[in-house]
């Protein structure tokens, strides 16, 4: 594809429910070290379906007009004078955080908490959903010609449920509870199997993702009831001989209040439990269950050093089959009604054709 | 001396507020790894009083008479027949907590959450406000001769901060804040220094106690005020360079929910936050702080392998000054007088003379 | 089965090549914590065949009569008063090494390393080629249905495998080299996969060994060469584009001197070498590979907390398949034959059928 | 100063044994977070002395004519457009060591690793026995007031010894043995003082230079015979009760043949050893005693994340007087006769003031 003659048409945010879609220029190299991609495919995450509604997450507010997306997948047509590890034509799974690199999370390994992190639809950044992209090669990860463009750009959230399933160390023969089943509890659910873990068990107050995540990973699912949470808890840990004495891991994926007092109740003593999903800024929290069992409770914020390159080897080898989440691909100038589908909660993860793909 | 002449006298809680002084009968040596002690110093924990004023600690109810009081110094005056590291005449402190030594927590290196843990003064068990105590050799621990029985009745309560500032992971040149300047949060701030933390800072909201923090150990200390927690943090945070971006280890050794709260936006992104102080049960938290800065958040129950041996070794390499915390030993026939002083906040620690103690 | 009809008789080592069977007393449960176990199949381990040919391991010298074997499943009998967790009939995997539980080792999770441990047909204790045996209850574990005795008798060997690749800590995505394919190699193989490795390169200088571990479990095999060590690191590197900078984990599975060499070539800068075979006490070694690159280097010895649980899980999952390690079976009467055969080499594991099992 | 009407005078290795003083072109700014430093004072390393009279270490080898010198410390005079941490007239420490940024070890916070490494006065690169500097910004640590540029000289090699210990994981209470009392050897000996070590024991067979490192920091010393290592590390076994069961931890900061094999003789069963002095590449191993007794071994090269950040305030702070270690001062045209007495072995540190310094 000739960059110069393709289209760098945009899906842009200016204020909440008011997009629009922008040619902008073609943006060019300036580090050496920069390689140049065409946009093939981006999945739709709650991040930018919040931003759509309300115009801002917590303190990050869209001010300026801004480009959606960062869940993408692309091919380079262009590289840096630096750059020996990729060449154009290579298809790669885009990480669209890229962090400063001199920091002292940066120097020591967690660049995921710099704070002068520039994260693609994260104002004031703009992000992927537009023709072409410039990222650092070292942010950018082949794709094996096993893995399609459409599983790359399942790699952005995989990676969230890897920074996730790490967090919480989960080890071979453990039993882990996943609080939740859209698409990030569902890839940690797989992932954790992928750990090893012996005995996973996702929960969730939806039927239909329960019966999905039973196909898709899950040895165990349950249906959070309106019960106090040491009660769901107790109906969890009677689901395994390995989980009666609670369960090794906690994941909340759900970032609901019931559910991250359930998590609390049914890890065991001395167990993990992993905060992953974003909700309220306060709940009302089981402090002592977490002092007097000796839980290591964690927070997980985005993905560091090694996730995406373990992403795309969990989809290279099989062992996470991110396929069956995709519950359909639009064109680029369909992008709002995919919008509105994850709103309505109809699908799974769906994908927005790059503005220069070839219509399906 | 000779246990069959001397006073098995004993300090028994009936039910709340209602105690009494009766002599038992002199305990021997079922098991060959056993010793026998008399007791020459106890201090009074938080958890006496409350159960002398309570009768029950969440679920630990006194349904039975109990002998009171676990934080014990004593005298090795017989050793079962497999005791090779002890004999009589030595000066031992007590780790007051007896696990099964064959559950999972156990043969992991984590006694202290054994299930089956027989822990003194913690019902049904019976304390060490007694004459004579029978211990496993293992969990007595040799006085070097530099350090004084009194000082090793504060052994536990130091191996309580030990254990606190271990879970925390506390290394050279961090910075450390201390919610709380009770026994355990002054403890917990000199071991932090002794591991090598570069600021300390305690939190209290009584003038008294942060002042002699600051003479004990404390590099800073900070009068909290009735304003939200994020203002109390910032206030902490500005009283030394190396907390501007937050404290790399926060304690919290209070159990209140707003220093709880104050803990979680007072500790760096990246940073530990460990809860040693027991409180209510559920608080309101603020849950995202922990996730978006990836904080983690540990639990610290009593003490376990090694906590006791590096306690020791605080105090005799006078790392840990424990006799400033001392405010004055009684005869054992004060004792309900020691319990109402403690529980009337007059006191840092009080201790309790051994009924064969010599009056002073 | 009723023990006081049923025989007791044993496999006896008086010294080297001298083996005779002998009926001993049936043991009796002194510990309450105990339980007595008919031993229904027992593997053969290189250092049974040592103590055969040889009479001594290092400083361990058969002075008196030895009973031979360590790597048995059996049935349970009888349990002692204070066993909750068995009963007569479950069939078990015998962990056969009893520590002391109260040396520093044994309460800090660490007692595969007690110094009072009494150890299966390690002189002076006796071991488990036997009719009847007696196991404190927690070193017994439960096989699920769907496992057999005869894959329980290899829970032994795979326990060294699983203790080996925690020590090296592999996790999902790694690249891991297991110098070495008898039968602790090849279990190192498969649990390496099991643990979520990608590529897993066995190395030996038996082709039929490495065609088997092929068959068995690994990715790779290399087949080593009477070259310098670098060169053989350098032809195993160049089997994978994962190994290109050296393997993120080796284990070292056979104890040759130049196996060892290579270990230390091949491994990637940052990454762990671990030792598990035994051999020389000396040899020469590459310490400037092991500092340059800041390679962590573990020793690895036997088994110990939770290693039997996961050797358990491992074969009930079928994530690693014992049964294909098995060559054959043999009477009881025929324990001297199995021997001969495995120090010819002619086999990967024989296992010898309990004195009171039915012939096949 | 201006750096404009300064001396920028080098000195300058071209082939073994012959150097010579050169000005060379005033180096200037072309990466916005670089900084322009002046040099003040430059320690001398064994490494400087071994391309002074080899021309070559292992593989890195002198070809062009380079600068030696990597030890110093200098004052900040022009900052680049995006330093906003440093201004003129700020004293620094120099890490002198510049990693790629973009590399696997550089993201994953290991960036001594790096194999883009430009190091200080490691060919090709030059180094600082010049009078100005390029440095990027976040690789200068400012010196409180209380810290001389002199010690700032000293902080190079005590980072070196900072990740020395912290690759052993020394904390408070352990036993420790440090092998070699040079200059690395006494400043690992007094970081694991400042780590709570309790026991310090270091070991040499130049007697004055233990009693210098009695006089510095350690709490025994250990003369080292010529005599089985098992023997010498028996004797060292001896000086101490927490060393009777062998040291927790061994620090190897001789390179020497003998003293590595010490090392793994007198750690304890479970200990630390690491290896941080160079030497031979290949020696006699006693590797198993790192296997039975389950050792972990470790390299240590350079320094990494967080290591100078300490070492500035383990001098600041008091815990290590790095002051103790400088023998004399020369001016910048006698730089050569340093070398020479460095290479004699008369002096312990000696610092060479930079080329604009005011002669003393």
């Amino acid at each position: 594809m000739d960059p110069k003659t393709a289209s760098n048409l945009s899906f842009i945010l200016n204020k909440p429910h008011d997009v629009e879609f922008k040619s902008r220029d073609l943006p060019t190299l300036s580090d050496p070290h920069d390689v140049l991609v065409a946009i093939n495919y981006t999945g739709i995450c709650g991040s930018d379906v919040h931003y759509w509604t309300h115009g801002a997450i917590g303190h990050y507010v869209v001010k300026e007009p801004m480009v959606l997306g960062h869940e993408s997948a692309g091919t380079i047509v262009e590289v840096g004078s630096a750059v020996t590890t990729l060449r154009p034509g290579d298809r790669v799974a885009l990480e669209p955080g890229y962090p400063c690199r001199r920091c002292g999370p940066c120097l020591s390994g967690k660049y995921n908490l710099c704070p002068e992190m520039r994260f693609a639809a994260t104002p004031p950044y703009h992000g992927t959903l537009t023709g072409f992209w410039v990222s650092p090669a070292d942010f950018c990860y082949k794709l094996p010609e096993s893995v399609t463009l459409q599983e790359g750009a399942l790699v952005e959230p995989l990676a969230v449920a890897v920074h996730i399933v790490r967090q919480a160390v989960v080890t071979p023969g453990q039993s882990v509870v996943v609080m939740g089943a859209g698409p990030v509890g569902l890839l940690c659910a797989a992932v954790a199997r992928a750990f090893g873990a012996s005995t996973v068990v996702s929960v969730d107050i939806v039927e239909s993702k329960l019966a999905f995540a039973k196909s898709f990973c899950s040895t165990h699912t349950y249906s959070s009831q309106r019960i106090p949470a040491p009660e769901n808890a107790s109906n969890i840990r009677a689901l395994a001989p390995n989980l009666a004495g609670g369960a090794d891991v906690v994941i909340d994926a759900s970032g609901a209040e019931p559910s991250i007092q359930t998590s609390l109740h049914v890890v065991r003593t001395g167990g993990t439990y992993v905060q992953g999903g974003m909700g309220r800024d306060e709940i009302t929290f089981p402090i002592m269950a977490m002092c007097l069992k000796e839980v290591t409770a964690k927070g997980s914020f985005r993905y560091g050093s090694g996730d995406y390159k373990l992403a795309v080897e969990l989809v290279a080898s099989g062992r996470v089959d991110v396929r069956k989440l995709i519950s359909g691909v639009v064109d680029f100038e369909d992008a709002e009604q995919a919008f509105e589908k994850v709103k309505e909660g109809e699908v799974i993860k769906i994908l927005i054709a790059g503005p220069n793909e070839k219509k399906e």
